[in-house]
């Protein structure tokens, strides 16, 4: 099976423009098929403030009215995405930008309200991925590029977690590719010392994140991450891959597989 | 061959959601291949005034500086297209929502400094769309929903005038496909009497055209949009059609052949 790359990036890749495009750049030299999932970084904030709306986070995520999914439709999929696929083709790649509302890529379930109204929130569910497109844009020789929105297909779009997507797209296309799905952060890696950028676990297989854990060498943050890459793996993502941005194309991260 | 149509809606479509709305269902019922292309509307304008950018413009068109470029960018490709392509999805068309930049669609050409810098605005040249990529959506049931938005090839957008995009699209797919190319704006059709709105003229050909605008029947603002219309038929569009949005599936409307 051929293999497809998954690449994840995140605010800290996106919010300083030489940062981008230099990764912009390494992507477009990955050989084979790709997709590009990205995040929205600070630029929605920022824009909240402009238009005088206080950002509202709850445990670092955003409740999107109304008004705030205005503004993340308007920078995720309209300034964000568009400026990556501009710069993905000045390096050659024929990059296609997508929300999940286009070709019906993505249907989502606005997030039911428990304790918390997360608003305009969309939850992805099992199988939710449109993968016949996928497929055709990738045997076409295009690159989608994925921001983070969803809809409902009743006309509603839907604010929606851009690791979530990236998994969601990686475990979907199992069938048709050998999968990687690529995590870039601001980090190394998963670090077996959290102040030691040299301190990188190159591969870690699921016995030894459970050993890891009792060890107390992965602590707090790291958890949900790595339970999230292992659940994509038990789902038949070949591999998993954590790194800094600067290292897209070369063995320096973290494998889990 | 088969028809094609190719709709262009403005601005007194999009500013109102109802009309909207009711737009897009009308054209999700049009059978066969079909292609939409919107322009901005008011929403560009007023994210200027709310930010507290005073909009340029120089005979209708915007002057699009750095800032402006960023705004027409989220309104354009962000907020009016993803939420057109949601609401044609609820409506079961195939909707993808595409700029030019978007699989390399349409490169264009920043125009050159004379006497006015209309800053970052893109001039279509002969040949510039990307015909394979369209055939290729088409032919698999999607329905492209194009904004005005292209860029140059070396990662910079353009702003781009949507007549002249559903336009370059129109003329470059007679190839392929038996090509109408539908104006929908806030008339009619043309008029025979600018004060009637029952006065539309259903057919005109070449010669009547010339005979019209000798007679003064036509004249000022629908001369450059007629002259468009029949350059387009030129370059062999079978059709242009020049109706108000809500007899998009009836025969009512200016035929120009």
């Amino acid at each position: 099976m051929e293999a497809l790359k998954v690449v994840k990036i995140g605010g800290n890749v996106i919010d300083d423009p030489m940062v981008l495009e230099t990764f912009l750049q390494q992507f477009s030299l990955i050989q084979g098929p790709k997709i590009l999932v990205h995040g929205g970084g600070k630029k929605a904030t920022a824009l909240c403030k402009q238009l005088g709306i206080e950002p509202k986070m709850k445990d670092g995520r955003r409740i999107t009215d109304a008004t705030s999914l205005e503004i993340v439709t308007m920078v995720y999929a309209g300034l964000l995405n568009k400026n990556i696929v501009a710069l993905l083709q000045k390096h050659n790649t024929n990059a296609l930008g997508l929300s999940g509302a286009d070709a019906n890529l993505i249907e989502a379930i606005k997030r039911p309200v428990k304790t918390i109204d997360y608003g305009f929130v969309g939850d992805v569910p099992d199988n939710a991925i449109n993968n016949e497109v996928v497929q055709l844009l990738l045997k076409n020789g295009i690159t989608p590029v994925l921001c983070a929105l969803t809809h409902d297909k009743n006309g509603q779009l839907l604010n929606t977690n851009a690791d979530t997507i990236a998994t969601e797209v990686a475990k979907s296309m199992k069938k048709q590719y050998e999968t990687y799905l690529i995590f870039c952060f601001e980090k190394n890696g998963v670090l077996a010392n959290p102040e030691d950028e040299n301190s990188v676990l190159s591969e870690i297989d699921w016995q030894q994140y459970q050993q890891y854990k009792k060890e107390q060498i992965i602590t707090d943050g790291m958890i949900p991450k790595l339970d999230n890459a292992f659940q994509a793996i038990s789902f038949g993502v070949k591999e998993v891959i954590i790194k800094h941005a600067n290292n897209i194309n070369n063995n320096f991260g973290t494998r889990l597989y």
